[in-house]
């Protein structure tokens, strides 16, 4: 039980939740230990109980009872995060929303929907499979719409269709307090008052915990069709996206795995892929729009010495291919087992790209460790999985470095820390360097918010 | 010189911005008058002085003085609101930055620019022309970029690319202390903290002085095509354009004016429209793309016994067919020359578009005075101008009461009392009634950042 820091009694506020939730506040070493920690390298941080909730009431019911003893309060989606985002740095409750998996709503007619925090986006896609409707937003992991909101994920599909800060329209909060709160309506557009839902998209439960997730769909496309490319060297295809993007192609999908990752997919997945640098593409629109984009590209690409433009229109091909890119994590894992993965992303401007993807290639060359290399490239977003060895800590302070010099490399470049992982415990200190006086900002933000500090204490602002 | 509710002197501050501003303090009747009202009908409330600023450091260094002081703190764009946005309810300093006129930056190959607060629109879109870049956020006003963003503007082509809330990516903001924060970076995409951007877009100078604006720019399309078609009611025009939407066809522009409406245009521009429902379209793509949505639209309007689909394809047609719908707003003042301008705007959900809009022309038939309507209908948005005589105290009610009506009828369809013009003096009462939860929020949002309330006070929320 801890007690650290100023927080209260989790042992009182477990006792005072016993007698509402009996035998649901679950101790277990397993299911605390499941409860402790990401798909990161950070190692596990229980907390000291964990309760799945069944609604909002409860959620609220939960939190009044920490904030009552100040005992520390987190929100579990699916765990699927790589920054260090649920880790229990001072025990606590954690509150699993898995349970709240109800789709609530689905409109055809205004193209949204609301859901329950803990419905995943596979299990959104599969719902709407017979609607005509879709929804882009796609991490690569199934991990949960509220945990996605809470995180501002985006992924493969954000070139074209933004990410969660463009697509949520409206959010139902539990803040420090137990308050309920519902961020706006289901208006398209508002400018009724400050923008109480872009202010909890991307707060990582520091500032409320997301219960319930309205969010725009889309109509399917007619058509759709994905290729694969590949290209001698990792700055031809960075060109080609490049090029790509400035002259205003729709593209839906355009994703750069390195030779590396194409190695850890081939393994991995029985593929047999060239282990050279490759484009993942999709394209999304009216047969004649799709072909014409197509065509536009292949050219391009054509252009920066591209080949072997393979194209898969049929969804099972389609599937495939988006399967293979969608385990470019574990795939990379296997790439050195028993290493511990340190996970970075990085965003800038796509004018400097090609530049930061060239000095961040030097470093990778130099490494002493397999690093491949993934990236959302339309938008200036890439990845890097470095695998250290964990019993050495010079390779394990060589990954910090890297990381570090790529994230410096791309501050300097009018970039962000992160363009799509988030802050968790990893980027605390990125995010200070990235923007001190927005980090001031942000401290009276969560002190106003959750004056005692209580919700998911130690994630993206430093404690006390 | 005002002192009330617990503001300090104006005088002891204007005499401290003397010693540095020196005559560039301005105190002439002429120039406050001025600055002490929006297009709306709200009366003039002059501020004490007005300063026009030079750059964020003056903004910043006046912003000191008044927080010295406790004296309020205006910022000024083009005056073109219209929910009382801008009145000096207590006097103070009113911070003029149409001067910050420089487009800082235009970058044709990260599709995005940056502007000081005071450019307007129209200024940068002359600036562009030879770009091949376009922003296209246009509220009809040549409003000051820094305004839009200050109060989430949107306009006629939302539809398509979003309102300031998806085409801000960063600001640059004076905080109440004069702190001045720069709240993100150019990168497209971000999960590094708090969504600081969002935070200010809307906050109608409440919580911070936007001083610069970086925006995404969107590559000028090969081909755009615009039309109008007219249309025996209103109803058939919101039926074509609700099918038009669900279908998923991506319109750039689709407008409705009602018959009164066109009235109003063709007299105020000597045009010769019928004086019947219209919409006005626009479409942006490839040759095929633009030929193919205009094709689909034209045979939904057909259905719905849409007539006379009158195409505009050479740019100087297009500009007459805009201009027309621009100057729908001084078109309709002279339906009643002399009478006091009472304006609002509502969104909701698209599938109770046509039901809110048959219910709000009931309203309209029963009314006394001229209302004109017209709307960015494809966001489910639409407005009203009543225009009561301001010597008739019955007549001046009625309109609150339609205003009154139209909103309740719009927040019980789960939509917003205002779409794009903002809450101002006007819709306090109203953005209560949407989100009570919110408001508490709003309000201690508001007083940790601006803890002596002296930005633009009594606008958005209540004061006290």
């Amino acid at each position: 039980m801890s007690g650290q820091s100023g927080y209260g009694s989790s042992a009182a506020a477990i006792s005072d939740l016993r007698s509402h939730f009996g035998d649901r506040v679950l101790q277990s070493a397993a299911v605390r230990d499941h409860h402790g920690h990401d798909e990161s390298g950070w190692e596990s941080m229980p907390p000291d109980a964990v309760i799945y909730a069944r609604s909002s009431d409860e959620v609220s019911r939960i939190v009044r009872v920490c904030a009552h003893h100040r005992v520390p309060v987190i929100a579990f989606g699916t765990g699927t995060a790589i920054e260090g985002h649920v880790q229990a740095l001072h025990g606590g409750i954690c509150i699993d929303l898995s349970e709240m998996n109800r789709i609530l709503r689905v409109s055809t007619e205004d193209l949204d929907c609301t859901v329950e925090a803990g419905v995943t986006r596979l299990q959104l896609d599969r719902h709407l499979r017979d609607t005509g409707l879709f929804f882009p937003i796609d991490p690569g992991a199934d991990a949960s719409l509220g945990g996605m909101a809470a995180t501002r994920a985006s992924g493969t599909n954000a070139v074209r269709y933004g990410t969660m800060r463009e697509n949520v329209l409206s959010l139902r909060v539990v803040l420090a307090d137990g308050r309920v709160l519902d961020t706006g309506t289901r208006a398209r557009k508002s400018s009724a008052g400050y923008d109480l839902t872009r202010l909890f998209v991307g707060s990582e439960g520091t500032l409320g915990i997301i219960t319930e997730v309205t969010l725009r769909l889309y109509g399917r496309q007619e058509a759709v069709s994905a290729a694969v490319c590949s290209f001698a060297g990792v700055e031809q295809a960075v060109e080609t996206v490049i090029a790509t993007i400035q002259m205003g192609i729709p593209v839906a999908r355009i994703e750069l795995l390195d030779g590396l990752q194409m190695q850890a997919i081939n393994r991995y997945a029985k593929l047999d892929y060239p282990e050279v640098p490759h484009l993942f593409l999709e394209f999304h629109g009216s047969e004649s729009g799709v072909r014409e984009q197509a065509q536009t590209v292949q050219e391009i690409a054509r252009e920066h010495g591209g080949h072997d433009f393979q194209w898969a229109t049929r969804e099972e091909e389609r599937s495939r291919l988006w399967h293979a890119r969608h385990n470019a994590y574990p795939a990379a894992l296997q790439l050195r087992p028993g290493s511990r993965p340190v996970t970075t992303d990085v965003c800038v401007p796509i004018s400097r790209l090609a530049e930061c993807i060239r000095e961040t290639r030097r470093d990778i060359e130099r490494a002493s460790m397999p690093i491949p290399m993934v990236g959302h490239v339309g938008d200036g977003n890439f990845h890097l999985l470095m695998l250290p060895d964990p019993d050495d800590p010079a390779q394990l302070e060589e990954a910090e470095e890297i990381n570090r010099r790529l994230v410096r490399r791309a501050l300097a470049m009018d970039g962000t820390c992160t363009g799509e992982h988030g802050v968790g415990m990893g980027k605390i200190g990125f995010l200070e360097e990235e923007n001190p006086q927005g980090v001031e900002v942000m401290r009276q933000l969560k002190q106003t918010l959750d004056p005692a500090g209580i919700l998911n204490p130690g994630k993206v602002l430093r404690e006390g």
